[in-house]
């Protein structure tokens, strides 16, 4: 019998409640270091997350992000052709060592394809730790094959996509920020006020993907679709081999920034985002960001918020990435593989 | 000097104090799941564990016994030619984060083959925790070069090889189980009564093992038998490159068969098991179940136990495997590579 | 921007804080054994390391080392053509779980050399706890590439290089040692007494290095030079493809020695060493021992010091390595990656 859920199984308003809970632990945080190469400040100094306020070190917001992508796939898009995108991701809360994740997902939205042989399933997921703490909110839709090809019912439901998290939507989890024992530990006094909308930040670092490591980070993730494993299935399709998971080279790319980003504190949302190729062991990945915008918070005069495009490039250092600044250029260059909209706290001068 | 035992430094009765004591942490078992999959949901999940009477999330069962396994090599198998058998292997104890391990053999049986170059033999091994408390024992024969080949004295001592583990031998350390609770986590509600015997699972889940992964599973559970490693010694092989570990495949093919088996709560024992071929780096593995028998547990209703198959193929999915279901005929078959008799625990209705 | 300090930014008596404190766990001491294979008994067993006065486990010396150094590429060794050597590397103080490590380097040197193109920056780095006490302090001295080519004022401003660390500047953390209780758990006898200058020990075991292994374990240090990072960069290199960082290579090659020397306690100093060649992904790495001198340490009985040679081969095995034992004679061999000068801490009889 085929695995997972097809295109014929979803409702609107059908709920699924995602195996598999998982307590979470510096292991995994260490795990992430050595997979991906992030930096993050925050979760790497418990001196520096104490003076921040919190308990002990948070976990990165992207390995978050990915273990709770990674518990819906069962459910969801273990059937899907392709992920078509992200919105309205919010993170609401740190997750910190010893906290167990488990994840819920909503069916918001579907629709047909006019080909008969798939259709967009829109969920909205929710990630909450053992007390029921909300700590991430997403939206994605995914294009999902159907059981039984030909036309269906026709349906056509699309719920409203937000095409950002505006600022008062945003949850700041950070306590006032020491922008001396920032600076000390990061080795860089850049803060919110450097970054200026319109600017582009060349990171040189690459990152060449290996197989070993990107399956290792997706069974971290606990992503078990088999696009990312099976070897022997993937050389009968169009790539003729494993496909790295996007979640993965979203948190690589992300990586890949630190140098110019050192003083993140946080990221508070993804806008949206596509994987606009896919990735493949032996590419060497790199990263490019565009400043999209710059906000402040309500009742914080510390931080402030940017919003950023995260470009990820494949095979492509930036200094060659001649680029016109239009989003809308992005899909068609050869080397782009993801282009990710998100939202970063940072520190005020 | 030759590293480790031939066949003439064993004698019947012999004991060893394996090194090297083992904490074994919570790290260990994110890296068990990096390195394989496993979803243990039991391990995966504080809350889960503590519902089933636990102090904490205990270790997946397969990592204990690989690293159990990998302390004795040093001593017994680092001149093996093969791994011939495993018998009345027993989960005595949950392992939880902070135990220490050590593990000790004591050599039950010896055998001189009949080219005279090397012997069969036969050892009784046992794990304990920093308390002494016994947490695994096993039974199995290797086949191990002589030190000076020629005939020796003849010895046949040949222990008496259970060939399965009765019932009231196995060891129940999980409390009540609470049938809501598991089902939520692992989104299954399939129980003991749903499994009959003669019925085959094909699990459709493929892994392809990369040398860095393979190698740094059998770092994580200590067993250093060069085979595994020295990629340049073994070139010079009949096979030509490294082998992956036994016990790695036995936990890569055992996580495989998490869709289909997802409320098994522990491996109480295994009955026997057959390396039938090697594996190699780049080689795809898929798991096919077959249901052997089912049995209740004195005192308990609310669990029971299935005496499982465990089939490993490589390069071949379950789809495609034409077996007619009988044992011996898995021998013969190009694409086996694990032939694995386990007991699990299960909650009943 | 190029990244990093060029031999132009560097003047003598300049301080760095280097970036990023990094909170240790008992993950990174799993890690470490996950890619290296070490198998350090004090890191390995939390009884043994009680039974010797520590408050847990402490992580393994090299691993200390590793990221320690990790924390000085990105202001010191970014733009370095070559890593000359080390001196005056000593351990001053156990970490363990829970620690926050950070690094200081002060400008201790600086010699222009004769091609214009480049010049030697020595420092003196510190890496200290979250309390500020020191727990390793070491000289390096690396090969610069100017920003701008050309003669510059021609600065030679070298310092005192000991060529090795004296007995009483050597720090022991450990306590008394119940011999009977390492013994038990190390498989071994072997103690300080029976080893004596020029003795050879060749340490069969060797170890194939993957891509994704070396790179793993480099990002576990947070040292995150391109060199061994970025394929597509270095396919234009000489080289032609990634470096495996040097400090890898030292971890590797001392655990390949753990048969013969089961019992060292701790790595007190490392004298001097020298990276002879490069190491790639496919090279398979040896060991071979030389011991040069056996020190007792003020006011102890139980533990005495030897000063070793570890000689690293690349694809050749310690039987085959025919070597006259004179240390000059190291630097032509065609096998040797690596020549390194280090006291060891092990039990008296």
């Amino acid at each position: 019998m085929p695995r997972g859920n097809f295109f014929e199984d979803f409702h609107v308003g059908q709920r699924f409640q995602h195996p598999l809970p998982r307590t979470v632990t510096d292991a995994d945080a260490s795990l992430y270091v050595v997979l991906t190469g992030a930096r993050n400040p925050v979760a790497s100094s418990a001196p520096l997350a104490a003076s921040l306020g919190h308990p002990s070190r948070p976990l990165d917001d992207l390995l978050v992000f990915n273990m709770a992508f990674g518990k819906t796939v069962a459910d969801i898009s273990l059937n899907a052709i392709a992920n078509l995108g992200y919105a309205d991701v919010r993170f609401l809360a740190p997750v910190y060592d010893g906290d167990t994740l488990a994840a819920t997902s909503i069916v918001i939205g579907l629709r047909e394809t006019s080909g008969g042989d798939s259709g967009v399933v829109y969920v909205r997921s929710e990630a909450v730790n053992q007390n029921g703490q909300p700590v991430l909110t997403w939206i994605r839709w995914v294009l999902v094959r159907k059981r039984n090809a030909g036309p269906g019912d026709g349906i056509d439901v699309r719920p409203d996509l937000p095409s950002f998290v505006p600022a008062d939507r945003l949850t700041v989890s950070s306590g006032t920020v020491d922008r001396e024992t920032l600076n000390r530990a990061t080795g860089s006094e850049s803060c919110w006020e450097d970054y200026a909308p319109g600017q582009r930040l060349d990171h040189a670092a690459g990152m060449t993907v290996e197989e070993a490591d990107h399956m290792s980070a997706t069974r971290l993730y606990q992503n078990d679709a088999r696009v990312h494993f099976d070897g022997l299935m993937m050389r009968d399709t169009r790539h003729g081999r494993r496909l790295v998971y996007g979640g993965h080279v979203i948190s690589l790319c992300r990586a890949l920034t630190n140098d110019g980003l050192e003083n993140i504190l946080a990221i508070l949302a993804i806008n949206g985002g596509t994987h606009v190729a896919p990735t493949f062991a032996g590419d060497t990945l790199y990263s490019v960001t565009q400043v999209i915008d710059a906000m402040t918070v309500l009742d914080r005069q510390d931080v402030g918020v940017l919003r950023l495009r995260l470009i990820g490039l494949r095979d492509m250092p930036p200094s060659d990435f001649d680029w016109d600044g239009d989003a809308a250029t992005l899909r068609s260059h050869p080397n782009v593989v993801l282009d990710l909209d998100y939202n970063v706290l940072l520190p005020r001068r």
